[in-house]
């Protein structure tokens, strides 16, 4: 692993058990046991480790969306689907805990996080149809853009309720939550099946929760 | 009124103009034609400002919240009630769209906000057994759970997926909007009745559009 490379993993697992507001880039340092020149070095100090993160994300997450809705063949293909965005989203956990924040102090990342959101809601819609299309899914057009509306906030602000309230939960539970109620928003539309596949959820959801 | 409230009445119309960031004491002395001096005397800048407005507008939601379930007769009180919140919620929506900036900067107004939050879960799961009573709501219990969660998230970072995606809409089209996000969670469980009440909705939201 390069120099830059092991800034950037030390940075992100700092930042995201202190939050961004609380990480300097001497702290960065710190941690590595390496001199603040020699990490100014490589990055010209926060300013830029973050926006690197960034593209770190985004492109993880570009691969996770342009999967695309071929790979739906079942429901709990889209459970899958969703268990596999929010894992990406809990690696890079910090941006999300302080999205407005973070935006305000760098807004050359707006954009891009607006391109990225636009994205995510394709791709939440490509699979619903998909499962429209399989007759798994049986929901009116008006309804259908309501649930994808429903399912991309929960994607985006799932964590920051979870920390507005204090909720200290491992991150398998976390995960786990927030995929049963992602996906608790299109069992409604989907009849026996949807609510089988919820069962199976629950299940899983307690045994995972007693294990902790 | 007294220069207290004037003073309150000028910072909440710029801070929900301009955002938390980009306000200061003297922008608000400024805007009311009255010396910074003048302004200290009553409150000791945005410090002081910024938690007396979250008095404000946390006895006005509690007010809303503890209306209770008895009000609700119809799925249409639902909808009144969503309204209700999202009209409040609006009137100082400066709070919400920097949620995570201020309670960072403000910390003293994090567990006041919790507290708010709570309330909010208890009034929505409220109003939502009151409608399971009176046979219009049909829902398993876990699914419930999920409903008020989702709710609830919805109440809560609305106006910051809009902001984040630049969405620019009036305040009425918006609230408009996010009321109708809000009841197509429970529609799927009031079977043909609520479907109505949706299609109701929908005339409404798109005159409310037109109109504009």
């Amino acid at each position: 692993m390069s120099t830059k490379e092991r800034i950037l993993n030390a940075a992100l697992a700092l930042l995201n058990e202190e939050g961004e507001a609380a990480v300097s880039a001497v702290d960065i340092a710190n941690v590595m046991d390496i001199s603040p020149g020699n990490l100014y070095y490589h990055y010209k100090g926060k300013e830029e480790i973050i926006p690197a993160l960034f593209e770190l994300f985004a492109e993880e997450m570009q691969i996770i969306l342009q999967s695309g809705p071929n790979d739906i063949r079942a429901i709990e293909d889209q459970w899958i689907f969703a268990y596999i965005v929010l894992e990406e989203i809990w690696d890079f956990r910090f941006f999300y805990r302080n999205l407005d924040a973070i935006l305000l102090q760098y807004p050359a990342l707006l954009p891009k996080f607006q391109r990225l959101l636009r994205d995510k809601r394709k791709a939440i819609r490509a699979n619903l149809q998909q499962l429209q299309e399989l007759g798994f899914l049986h929901i009116e057009p008006t309804l259908l853009d309501a649930l994808v509306e429903q399912i991309l906030l929960g994607f985006t602000y799932w964590l920051n309720l979870a920390q507005l309230e204090n909720r200290q939960t491992s991150a398998s539970t976390a995960i786990h939550q927030t995929v049963f109620q992602i996906m608790a928003l299109s069992v409604p539309y989907m009849g026996e099946t949807g609510f089988d596949a919820l069962q199976g959820m629950i299940r899983l959801l307690q045994e995972n929760t007693e294990t902790k």
